[in-house]
């Protein structure tokens, strides 16, 4: 999404249409991701008619397929929040929502898990997904739990890996364990899940 | 797989090529699953072009495709080890090493994913699927943790359903943080796992 701005500087009279093209190409990608077995039976027409645009929009934006589909996969990402910096546990429960919200959205899981299954026949493409769409939140979370042991909120011997770990995948899991039934997620899980983990994670 | 003994009732000396037949049945399945994007696009048909036996011969097995797929799930789904009952450390390790062997197999993940994301279009069949191989794992662990309550090796007041998620999501996580590389995985992963959360999980 980074050449947006370029385009805004180069034709701002036409921005709004090419940015109303740049999200129905997005979402025609990712709906066609959730359709496939794989990220290799996509093409660059199907995305144009499944996007109402013709091919050469796509090109204009994309200069190849790769380039489009980690792009894609970085849009189902939301940026985790502005954290408030003002408690340690305030800051988690915060990006544990927004977890929380992606695991409830059944395309957003079912794409990351096509893609994350192409590890054998797209390695290289599978990396610059991940790099794309889980590196910047390990970032986050990693420079949030420095920040909790610098302050003492966090015992200073924590396994920080692990914890990463335990902070999304509990989330998820949570949300799996209710099975079809999600929609019965109660109030207040994000909070609940945190301060189980906080338990573990603080100081004795 | 119930039904492999009253197989073996009937015609005892059918049931090893009785026994072959289903696991090339079981097989098959997997196999198309993993390569299909959702349940509804398997036919009878292509299991057993797949499995190199005879319609009938499924059918002479599982009376329906929902069937077949419910038990094709659940072997995805090795029964968790018997556990030594010496300590609740060792039994959670013990665990938590078959929960990363299968979070290191990409066919099982897919597989898993591909039905799991059945819940709008089959949700009869998902939550039988639910119930044939995340339900028996989920009463293990809670019998496992209310153990751990009873002797004292886990606090009394603790949150079992989200140690659950804790305890597989963590370790399934910690995997996938791996991205593609997963093969540099260190030995004494589970052990790391379960000390970390372990800590949280204990009297103070």
């Amino acid at each position: 999404m980074t050449t947006t701005d370029e385009t805004q500087a180069a034709r701002p009279a036409g921005r709004p249409r090419s940015a109303r093209a740049e999200k129905a190409i997005i979402e025609a990608t990712l709906d066609l991701i959730s359709e496939s077995s794989g990220l290799g039976e996509l093409s660059i027409e199907a995305i144009a008619a499944r996007a109402g645009v013709g091919k050469t929009t796509i090109y204009r934006r994309w200069s190849n397929k790769e380039d489009l589909l980690v792009d894609a996969l970085a849009a189902l990402k939301a940026p985790l929040p502005a954290l408030a910096g003002r408690s340690l546990r305030e800051d988690l429960v915060a990006c544990a929502e927004v977890f929380l919200q992606e695991a409830r959205n059944a395309r957003s899981r079912c794409v990351m898990n096509i893609a994350m299954n192409e590890t054998e026949r797209h390695p290289r493409l599978v990396q610059r997904i991940h790099q794309a769409t889980i590196a910047p939140r390990r970032a986050v979370l990693t420079a949030l739990l420095q920040r909790g042991i610098a302050t003492g909120e966090l015992r200073a011997d924590l396994d920080v890996p692990v914890s990463i770990a335990s902070l999304i995948g509990t989330v998820v899991w949570y949300v799996r364990g209710f099975g079809p039934d999600q929609e019965d997620l109660p109030e207040g899980t994000a909070e609940r899940v945190i301060d189980h983990l906080l338990v573990g994670m603080s100081p004795r």
